[in-house]
């Protein structure tokens, strides 16, 4: 098999752990299989380089920012590449452009146009365990480019797919993928499989494991992507076609965002197209909407709910500005939380809704605002209530059988 | 005119020294002139790094550790550029690969092939300050290599003699060259302008203003080269062509060497070739022999001198025990030292040898070996006079003056 592994930065946090991410990749050469390793940087180095920059200016020159900040990962690939070696293994660092990751132009932010798997294959072909410094690429110009948050694993999932890998490993400091938060509710149990379409559904809504960019990306590449944690040999969570998993479970997880505001427009003048302009606006802003509600009160005005990160409220409220003529009363509300079940099996079976709001009934539980999609029902709630909801409903649900 | 100017890793030492080098650099473009900054790696950092790679192997892979040291450069040239821009110059980093810079294929130690001047010099007429991270480039398959010891000098002045540039000036913690070392010699005073080929004799004897390597690639070249300080606006030593120079003195500088050992051999077999089979075993094991004395003793046997640098010295045991057959006795000496005049007036000038003779005989110092060049005369003496020896010279040849 050829296995593309990914160590991220508290894996790779210390030399010694960068030894123990050494032993584990030769592990899996010694059983056989090729291995292409991909790596971040050092945990703390990124934010060292961050903070120098911002030493120089509040709002770096971009271009520079990836010459600086793609270094850290560079660092990493070089040293598990000189550990490899000196254990008696045949490796080779590689950075970005070396493995013929071809991005776009966006600095600081660049999606990947294209990997070129020649290097890489003929260095796997001629017996090299290839290290890959994550995260970086370059664009048509020659210029070094990054990719963002999550870079290091779309990295992986792009190689993977790119050179057809039969595996694309992540590793990270978490056994996998949980029914749902084991801090919220001890009795979470690990997946030992998953849908894309549910990860990343679950991703979206609060699960850290994994970002959607690289979950995306691994569905339409058809990539075998599986989470696990570097400090112990647990086999994690395999994220792959619906079509691969047997069983499907009716609801898989249950998601928790603590981090969403709730604003409440309330008379909102009655002409066509007035939502549209308010959510057209808040785009422009670059708000990032996630649920809508619009509803005709017993007053027969009209009242949309919508909520949005915490942190672009005030985004939000400058927008709002524009449309005071337009709106009766505005209505901000921080202490809310949004409570989601995830499941395939949802498509198939009704009833999974009516269950939600029976166990947030039977809690005395107030349903703010629903939303559902075919394989997710999100209700926001009292933030309060936020923990004891999602216990509720991971035994509502047997998750924990 | 076109300027390169090269900071050093004191000079960007930390993020404050880095914002001084953005104004002086800064300063120097408000002149009107363009310029390209060549960067070393912050103080400190590629230290860090070799004890990183040591962490995992005594020695480390070679290709692998060019990865891993080319990225202090890479940090420094974007945090410079950074800083420019943020002070509203038009700035680009660019790293050894992107300044067009090949080298051959040795890595840790490669020399510079050729440079591609196109990028910088499109670069510069667009308006930009071009910041270079020294001390790399790329091999012809692509690979980063490194430069070895002085290497972002070497860049420095290769990028000058590319781009044809008016004047490579070398920014490093000391004012310039001095006629010798100002510890040793109060009175010793900063040279205007040097010769390339008594910069050279001065770089090989100790003074560690500048690199061999640099200077011979600014000889073959044409490059004028500065070597100043960058905490200071003194106008620092041009070292230039010899016809650049109008006022030739007899001599320039006095250097002195205490690394030296001194190996006599005493009774070496009277047999032809007995010494090229002697010194071709030396150079087999990487002994940089210096100076050579070969003299018939009164007792008609031969004795042959020859001094190596201190740390050299066990190698040069190894060999001689070879050759214990064909020699009487071998003594090592540690404590001496290589007192050396230099100045291009020597050429059209008698009795500049017969003065340090004459002057070391004054103070009752011994002349245990002579070498000479055509602009060089280097004794060797008993270590504990060394800086007697340099005094007296230094004022018997009026440099003070």
């Amino acid at each position: 098999m050829l296995i593309v592994q990914k160590f991220g930065g508290t894996s790779v946090g210390d030399l010694e752990r960068i030894a123990n991410v050494a032993k584990r990749v030769a592990k899996t050469r010694d059983e056989g299989h090729d291995v292409i390793v991909v790596v971040s940087a050092m945990s703390g180095e990124t934010n060292k380089l961050i903070e120098y920059a911002h030493f120089f200016s509040k709002n770096p020159q971009r271009e520079a920012m990836d010459l600086l900040l793609s270094s850290g990962e560079r660092v990493t690939s070089a040293l598990l590449s000189i550990a490899l070696n000196e254990m008696g293994y045949k490796a080779v660092a590689m950075t970005g452009r070396q493995a013929g990751i071809v991005t776009d132009k966006r600095h600081t932010s660049a999606r990947i146009d294209h990997i070129n798997p020649k290097p890489m294959g003929d260095a796997v072909k001629e017996g090299n365990i290839v290290v890959v410094a994550g995260f970086q690429g370059i664009n048509e110009e020659g210029r070094v480019t990054t990719l963002g948050r999550g870079g290091s694993d779309l990295t992986a999932v792009a190689i993977a797919g790119a050179l057809k890998a039969d595996l694309c490993e992540i590793y990270t400091d978490v056994d996998g993928v949980y029914t749902t938060d084991p801090r919220i509710e001890p009795k979470a149990k690990k997946m030992d499989r998953i849908s894309y379409d549910e990860m990343l559904e679950l991703a979206s809504l609060g699960a850290k494991v994994l970002q959607n960019r690289s979950v995306e990306l691994a569905k339409k590449m058809g990539v075998n992507l599986v989470t696990r944690s570097s400090f112990n040999d647990n086999p994690g969570t395999l994220i792959t076609k619906e079509e691969n998993i047997m069983e499907k479970p009716l609801v898989s997880g249950i998601a928790l965002d603590k981090n969403q505001s709730r604003v409440s427009l309330k008379g909102v003048e009655d002409r066509p197209g007035i939502a549209s302009e308010i959510f057209n606006a808040l785009a422009e802003d670059a708000v990032n909407v996630d649920m809508i509600v619009q509803t005709i009160g017993a007053d027969g005005k009209t009242e949309i709910d919508f909520t949005v990160p915490q942190s672009e409220i005030e985004r939000v409220k400058g927008v709002m500005e524009r449309f005071k003529e337009s709106i009766e009363s505005i209505e901000y509300k921080d202490d809310v939380a949004k409570v989601s079940i995830v499941g395939v099996g949802m498509k198939s079976h009704s009833g999974v809704a009516a269950k939600a709001f029976t166990t947030m009934a039977k809690e005395n539980i107030n349903i703010e605002m629903i939303s559902t999609s075919e394989i997710k029902i999100s209700m926001v709630i009292d933030e309060k209530y936020a923990e004891l909801a999602v216990r509720a409903l991971h035994e509502a649900y047997e998750l924990d059988k």
